[in-house]
């Protein structure tokens, strides 16, 4: 197995990041990183890269301003540079941003191992990927983690880290510590998968979307305001499993799953489901009481109606009325 | 084909609903009625119904006086009846919302068929049954639509509305716009499909978690943080067509088929993906310039960008900072 030499640098005390590949969602994680008050140098290949990338960072930094940034924090610590090499050779963190192919990445995250300092962690924001598909021309593949961001990369918290099968666990635990240090929300999972966690599930309803557009069935905007104005409301604050639980009122989870588990049977969308047994039926009901850590279903019955309250009054949409509250 | 009464009532002028069902959707129903100022009465069979019913309208009370009540409106404005026939005997608008199982809702709402006045829209708020399959009971189905909510109703804006192939067209217009006029937010969809769309969406997304819970991939916890601490975030307010459109960059949804498009056949879900073929391409990128309306990318880049920030500030969220905004 490759040992990567100790990271150099403790996850809090990283200055200088370099983001390689700057995209959508390349372009978000440097403002995102210099909102956080990092220096960040930053290369892509394409010839109108610069200019595309300063007008991102300019178009987010409004927001960035009303979410209030770090101590420090400018767009004059973005440095373009010429090259891949230049990018990262003083970085004390990588995050690489590529296209979403296979070749061009693994053949990428070759060249930033060869040139980028020992004992930096390199992370990939690869949509899906394993890492162990991606790490194979690697000479110190120890340090290269997935580090899968969602769009925007500086407003949504959700970053999910794993490591592939020549990944060292030290460098997957230092890179959930660095982002979170940098304000992200961290999900460190144990294994891969293709996808991960939040893409299998986003992918899984796109693709039904996608049916029902094929189908007739549904417009675009159907589509989205079946999402916006129903599930939507509850899903920025309470998951879907918490969220299905409340559907089996008093009675939680397990009733929840006696009274619509048979609908996993029905044609209601192209997924097949997988069998409810009672080991998947029993994991369901455990992960949701865990989850609940002791609130009851009243509890979190009240805490879904103050958030949709939130979240409705905080996007202008508070249902129609007949009278202004008095 | 059986002809429906003209109806009696004009949306706007309802002022008496029944609900029959009062389980977590129907005494949600319940709940959103009284505090929109209706007459309701109400009718469950279960021995322990009323008891039931009333703390569940108690428990949302609050949270529908935080969101401004109805003049006039009145949890002592609830009736509940010993009986179907008298619950519905005098109704403007009967909602239906018994157990999600398809013999007892075609006996139902036979029942309620014969037992309410003529010229009164019968809705059920079935999870997922076409009313096709539904209404065969009935001697007059013409008056019978479904109109699906979301948990919970009193909060959930959305409800689907469609027909089957027996209701009459003056029914389901009827319904929308009685919804409409009781403060919620409506889809009248054209054709039946089962689940309708949103659980059709919802329904994917379940059943892939499961399988993710079956097979280890992903705890309970982990599921529901990737989402709310990611594309939740974004489709309390901004579809998922919409959201997936942004990913795009400049280019827009095109770009974004171009670019992830070839990921539909990666195994990033284990629900199989259409064919994305010139067809489905058009009417994909269409169907997100209309849903735009004029609006740029830079438009939609900057609404999500404050609805994002407006989401995580409401539900107290607001991303770590190592500093307060100066």
């Amino acid at each position: 197995m490759d040992r990567t030499p100790t990271m150099t640098t403790t996850p809090q005390d990283v200055r200088r990041v370099a983001c390689v590949g700057a995209g959508v969602i390349g372009g978000g994680w440097v403002a995102h990183f210099l909102a956080r008050g990092y220096d960040v140098t930053a290369w892509d290949p394409a010839p109108d890269a610069e200019p595309r990338l300063r007008r991102l960072v300019e178009a987010a930094w409004p927001a960035l301003t009303r979410l209030g940034l770090a101590e420090g924090a400018s767009q004059d610590r973005l440095t373009v540079t010429a090259t891949l090499e230049e990018a990262v050779a003083d970085a004390e963190f990588v995050q690489e941003s590529a296209p979403e192919k296979l070749e061009l990445k693994r053949d990428l995250l070759a060249k930033l191992d060869a040139a980028t300092p020992a004992g930096t962690v390199i992370a990939s924001s690869t949509s899906g990927y394993p890492m162990t598909d991606m790490q194979t021309g690697a000479a110190t593949p120890g340090r290269l983690v997935v580090g899968h961001p969602f769009n925007p990369p500086y407003l949504i918290p959700l970053v999910e880290v794993v490591g592939g099968e020549r990944t060292d666990a030290d460098a997957v635990a230092w890179a959930s510590r660095f982002y979170e240090a940098a304000g992200k929300s961290v999900i460190t999972m144990k294994s891969e998968v293709p996808g991960f966690i939040a893409n299998r599930l986003q992918e899984a309803l796109w693709r039904e979307a996608l049916h029902m557009v094929a189908n007739g069935e549904a417009t675009v905007q159907e589509i989205d305001d079946s999402i916006t104005e129903g599930p939507g409301l509850r899903w920025a604050f309470m998951g879907p499993m918490l969220t299905f639980a409340l559907a089996g009122g008093e009675g939680g989870m397990a009733h929840m799953l006696d009274h619509f588990g048979p609908s996993l049977k029905s044609p209601w969308t192209r997924l097949e489901a997988p069998e409810l047994d009672k080991k998947l039926y029993d994991a369901v009901v455990a992960g949701c009481d865990e989850e609940a850590a002791g609130r009851t279903i009243a509890d979190l019955v009240a805490e879904r109606d103050q958030g949709v309250i939130d979240v409705l009054r905080a996007t202008g949409r508070l249902p129609h009325r007949r009278e202004e509250a008095k």
